[in-house]
């Protein structure tokens, strides 16, 4: 079944290269093999490619069709296209030297009409999967169901106000989470695309989030039941298509995991273009959920400062990366994440090799950020400053407030006593912001 | 010591004229004695005059200096200022005709040096306020502790790296609190503005979040030590001064209880402004504290849409405040909480007059929207058609859903054994909608 | 050829009932023959309902497939299809008994697929349109050409690298012009959805502009040529689809206007989300229109101020409706522009009565704003402080500022001599804004 | 009088000692000598130190006091504390070993109580800056009056409605721009900072525009009329402390300019942070400004895109300054401007290292941009690109389109006799993003 995929047959397999190679389809900085702070490359940073905006997303907006003319698109409907795709994916993934992929259910099968296609489908579709995977030598980062596309999600799925819609919901996400189990899967996700409200003219907030714990109680329950044993992630995103989504950010989501009793099953994938829709910088969000608990894995892309949606551009920036990847590394790196590029080409870049240079360029600012990360922590001179700042806290008034038995009014009394007169001492933050520029 | 209060003497104590009323100085709609939903506006609105915004703000800004001319001012260091400062505020509550007025303890005493003074001229202060109450009639709604202007706060005081710092800041809030309780006051309100980070890079954010957690443990010991009856709030917000606060929105902040242990010991004291700048619409910060169950206090204001800071300016929708008052009837009203006027005249509102203007629209902008969500929740129309869209939930499915024993495979069978094909139904949004403005 | 139109058939005209009526179906405050300030409702406000929303958009957004259920959506490319929605659309301004409808090329026709389709399939849609037209006694308030959707204008259209992009740009707009003119339109607008960038790397800025500049001194040649007698205008939007837009704003479009020579021959469409999107109020942009002399026409809708997309929602807000009509009237109302309802109905409205309720509400809520700009310009407060205000300018000092011969040193000088000492007075803003919260 | 400034007087002149230096007191890139696209590093880049924010702010930000414990600061109303501030400003320049200064009238001066004060204590200050610029041999970037911070200009100084405070403006700038003039000064800026509104309510927005291009026109007269030769540069920012300020940025700037006739007088000092509040990244608004032909000056720092107030910290990303560092160079680099450092240490950076830590990490970061810069266009694949993009515009049509006596109908018929079918392109965005990262 497996048709043979001719798109990319014109490249080569992308190698490490290299800073000062010429070849602008080689890595310069990710060396798969070199280890950085006692592991590979390949071991820290876990690539994988999506399968959505890389091999479904036609290259379309809300202002236009799509411009992207790629032979599985152009019967989109069809058993052959869909195999054509899956194929075509793997050999991608295969082509870049990376280790990963992921997917939603319905980007790998042929359209459903109703229960009995979809199950047939995407049967058809993991069952290609699994040999694909086989031939390719690729693994699957994390499998998830698409609950947001189809119509009868408009007004949520988990959330929704019609338990049938809900039930189809489960129906999809028990299919993914089995494939994705069947599959050798390192993870889980949701992505709670409409579980958020439009108006709260019509919405039952209290009854929402209700019906959205029970659900990802469930799924917990089933992953156990089934034996899977990667890890279930939440995404968080404050907005868009919804006016507002329930999983505005990590801190909203752990509030969310504390309540329904979840907060030590469920871990979150940050995406680096929802941590600044939400008011956050990346690197804010990695650290927030690693002083939390609650650190998984990582969509990598960038937004625009500019533009107030999603614009999921391949990241670009090494200055910020480094500051994401420093956060990553004091969360202790993955164990069962990884980097996915939930990143695609702008509309306008057409060709099959912009899909190489959005990855590439992508591969490399982590790797670099890597890189930089090492180099900032083998230095030792921000840890130090800051483990100098808070000194305090491991002397005997640090100690004396988080004693047993102390008391508001015993620090308060103390204070009287010793007639406290603290001086603000400096912060160094432009000290601190050279020390990163000069390690970048 | 009640030095006579002469600032607003040419005003007479505003009174309700209703809506054709040709007098500026009067209220349209605030009646306070009518009776609405069961309660008089009185009881229902609880308003409360601060004393910051509005007796302590010079009208300055980050590009220029103070542009009001208060008698209290001159001399801003006396003691003979404080005493003005404070009789006035609270002739000016009298003159309003509003039941209660809101302070920080530096806002009511004379600047302090050391501990000593701080206690002493924070004494008299009380002294005099107490004193002040019996006179005019007015009650405190919530007291608190100005940990943030103080440049010794300037990396936080819960949050400090200083754990000196930490000390003043117990004394400050030991000090406040017990003032609130003598007081009569009733609620206790903590804005964390510095509890928060300017750069990661010096930011150990995991120790800093325990301590904050330990300081709001030993607040909360000491509220039942003392027997103060009354509420503990957080006000969110999430940056300005700092780069980010901690308090960042109501969902942050519950998780934070949560994590603490302290979800059923505080409440939020919701900022309108600080809603819209943390990317929420106001009502639903309401609506989530609501849906977790910790809805306190509101601090009425607005802020800018254009503008990315906090403008603290008094309420002028009644649109926004009335969908505002819906969530907040759902909520079942406050108990111990009000609206208190977080709000300031702009800094070119120079004339004492205006002062009266900002607070006499912002009553009455209130009162039109209790008002119009009276109408709304008697029409009944928008909370039926939101009941009739959950009803599937009240159905057999809904509740097998929740049922114990019931499983993710159970309810994915039973999509499968039904053909389940769930249609998307309107959500009636622009009726909704229009329903609203039939009724504002 | 007219294909009897049966989507609305079960709705009656809509008709104004008062503000009491009972029926959600009717209009309570647009009363099209009450006359005020000197014109009736209909001539001022000159409603018009848009093609492509309401009748080409099928509930999809960059997450979802279409969710609506419309007989001439089931097949899109259709000779039967598109006479079909021709029809209906004419039928349903007739329902709301409003006089105008707006178009773009692409909106009316059946899909082409080249040049030779385009001019027969757009030639047979404008026959039709002029035969509905007499038959409903609608009228065009504008018509356009959709220079964004097709994938060739990808990287712009008259900001093209391509001039032959730029040629088949020409050919549309000289079609739709030519078409506007035929059916009698009131003006033409151009909307440079993607005349843009999506990066300043591939750009040339300079010579992008200049194209732009010549593309419309060709229109406005091509205009006078045929005898077209409306108003070219330019609808400013800063970003999305693009990067960013070169017509960011009223401002930015009134410098490209005097650049190229136009300032006397283009005016404004002001839209009310773009507005918001480039970071001022519905409000400035007419304002500022007025001051540079280049207002002229509205595109009603609404954004979210917590989204930052163009989410194109019915205006609601009947408070800033107002502010925008006191601003139109101040710049002396509308000529041959009016409200183009360019909104559309949420994605999960879906029923065809929410198209009524989504007109209804918007023309409800612009008329209401007429009615209370009426009441504030009638009351005179607001204008007379305003004019109070700056009564220094129309003393000596003022004049002399202006005189000709006056320097900068004499008027140095003059402060010098006359020892000035200008005190800041109150501008009033939280008195002006409480007289508008009276008389809305 | 020159009082010995001993505030910086522990440390050394800021020398370049390369890239791997371990002194952090050193610059890394900044080696003022090196040739870089046929001029010195100090030629191109034209270094400038302000004076407000390093030696005028104390450190208080609207939350709290000043936190800077600053010699000069501690009488800051003394003739003494202002001739200290001024010596030791220069030799902080000095030690920097940057050419260049810029400053307000107030910031250098006593502060004075009336017109006879304002002309004796900034004469007194003139006097000693020249007397201070021959002793340490450092220069004037530009001068500018500070027509914001006293209470006067609450409501605007060249927009207000106050003629007199028009008056009170024009004697500051005239004061300011004769002392730009007698110190050698390169430019000369204003900054409108209050020229803008808080609501429109109040405002008569056609009638302060016409004020402020008189102004602006007087203020043009007077520099030719005393022979400056400098630039005269407009600053454009969007709002801060104006709820909407006139300048919002460089397009509507030029659209003011063009409209008073001044286009080919006057130019934009553009700042970093003031582009990403007003919409668009440091790089647009430089291109834009050389499209239009305004490019003057730049005010470097950087804003925090979290955050929607001005922050002014230094600038420390080198990939944004390259993108910047490019734009400069296509505009031909600086003539009269250069980068001067309107950016300020943080509140809690106190110690006077950290002021010394800001600036050198903001010479280097724009030194590293430059040499960054230089690689990208002497390597010229990005150039070569953008050329090639448009090379269809150098061909036939391209220059039939420009051509005199070509027609809309000319372009439209060619398009239909040629049977047009243009397809989109790959505009390469990754492929060019990739070469950034390559060469920065």
């Amino acid at each position: 079944m497996s048709a043979a995929p001719e798109y990319f047959a014109e490249f080569p397999i992308i190698a490490f290269e290299g800073e000062e190679t010429a070849n602008e389809l080689a890595y310069r900085y990710y060396d798969k093999n070199r280890v950085v702070l006692g592991k590979t490359m390949e071991e820290h940073l876990r690539f994988a490619v999506c399968m959505w905006h890389t091999f479904c997303w036609p290259g379309s907006d809300v202002f236009g069709g799509g411009t992207f003319d790629r032979p599985w698109m152009s019967h989109p409907g069809g058993t052959e296209a869909a195999a054509l795709k899956r194929a075509t994916a793997l050999d991608f993934v295969r082509k870049l030297d990376l280790p990963f992929y992921c997917f939603h259910d319905v980007d790998v099968m042929e359209p459903a009409a109703d229960v009995a296609q979809y199950q047939r489908n995407f049967g058809m579709a993991v069952d290609h999967l699994e040999q694909l995977q086989g031939e390719t030598g690729r693994k699957l980062l994390w499998g998830t169901a698409n609950l947001f596309s189809d119509p009868r999600y408009a007004a949520g799925a988990a959330t929704s106000p019609d338990p049938e819609v809900y039930a189809w919901a489960a129906l999809q996400v028990r299919s993914a989470l089995d494939a994705t189990h069947r599959l050798g899967g390192a993870n889980y996700v949701l992505w709670g695309g409409r579980e958020g409200y439009e108006t709260l003219l019509n919405t039952n907030l209290s009854r929402e989030l209700d019906n959205f714990g029970r659900f990802l109680n469930l799924v917990v329950e089933h992953k156990h039941k089934i034996g899977f044993t990667g890890t279930i992630l939440i995404e968080p995103k404050p907005h868009e298509p919804t006016k507002h989504q329930y999983d505005f950010d990590t801190a909203t989501v752990y509030g969310f995991l504390k309540r329904y009793g979840l907060e030590n099953e469920v871990c979150v994938n940050i995406e680096a273009n929802h941590a600044t829709l939400s008011g956050h910088t990346f690197e804010h969000e990695i650290a927030m959920a690693n002083a939390l608990g609650i650190f998984g894995s990582i969509d990598a892309n960038r937004g625009d400062h500019q533009n107030g949606w999603d614009t999921d551009q391949f990241p670009n920036s090494i200055e910020e990366v480094t500051l994401a990847m420093v956060e990553i590394i004091r969360a202790g790196g993955f164990t069962t994440g990884g980097f996915n590029f939930d990143a695609k080409v702008r509309r306008q870049s057409v060709d099959a090799e912009d899909l190489l240079h959005g990855h590439i360029g992508g591969v490399d600012v982590i790797a670099a950020g890597l890189l930089a990360a090492e180099r900032i922590i083998e230095d030792g001179r921000i840890d130090a400053f800051r483990k100098e700042r808070y000194a305090g806290w491991d002397g005997d008034l640090g100690r004396k407030v988080h004693a047993e038995g102390t008391s508001l009014a015993d620090i308060a009394d103390l204070a009287v006593a010793q007639n406290l007169a603290p001086r603000h001492r400096s912060g160094k933050q432009e000290r601190l912001e050279n020390l990163v520029n000069r390690l970048v």
